[in-house]
């Protein structure tokens, strides 16, 4: 266990965000459209996936720091210094995002969906059906 | 990036369910609960957690099966087969879950939460607060 565990890409982010400087706070709020690319070797785990689903997908943030456990929300000079855990900074030990995503369209391996601020490059590691009741 | 990424816990699930067979179908559905023991190197990030909040943990499904990208959703076995990105099936490439739990008490580095049905040791990979504006 003190080795780590292994995750590995099931697909990438493809965005026109190509910086995290011009990412949007929040994809969702921004309604930020982006494509995600599967893997071919995940491909059949697509099955059942259809226009008009919300999904869960699980990023992995490449580009974040693991290493600050004490940081300012949103990079606010001004606002006070909270544990990472709660914040959703993507500087994290474990530097996963969690989006709510509207599935736009499926075309072979390529995912368009609404709500992805992540950097184009940026590692998949999971979809999954968002379910209200239990996310909501 | 062949390698896989690694991911560390900061923390174990603490629950009276010690097998999988014994786990409700789905925590939050259940009210099941349980508690996250965060490991001290990680407990500075715990700052700013509060009874009240609603918590997003993303967790590592130790004993599920990762080479499946078909299944029937929750086993039922006269159940379509699904690609395994449309199920929230625990057996999948990166077998990650993820939680929505209420936060119902915060005792040092102990987490008493509602919603995780997930078996006594299972590691936990981050923690984060809950946005129904993004996550619902």
């Amino acid at each position: 266990m003190k080795e780590g565990l292994a995750v590995v890409p099931v697909g990438f982010v493809r965005s026109a965000v190509k910086r995290v400087a011009d990412a949007p706070r929040q994809g969702r709020e921004a309604g930020t459209e982006a494509a995600i690319e599967v893997l071919p070797a995940y491909g059949e785990g697509l099955g059942g996936l259809a226009p008009g689903m919300r999904l869960l997908v699980v990023c992995w943030m490449h580009l974040a720091s693991r290493d600050e456990l004490l940081l300012r929300p949103r990079g606010d000079p001004d606002a006070p210094v909270a544990g990472v855990f709660a914040t959703r900074s993507p500087n994290r030990p474990n530097p996963l995002a969690v989006y709510t995503v509207d599935l736009l369209a499926v075309e072979g391996l390529r995912l368009a969906v609404r709500g992805i601020d992540a950097v184009d490059g940026t590692p998949v590691l999971d979809l999954r059906p968002h379910r209200p009741r239990l996310d909501g």
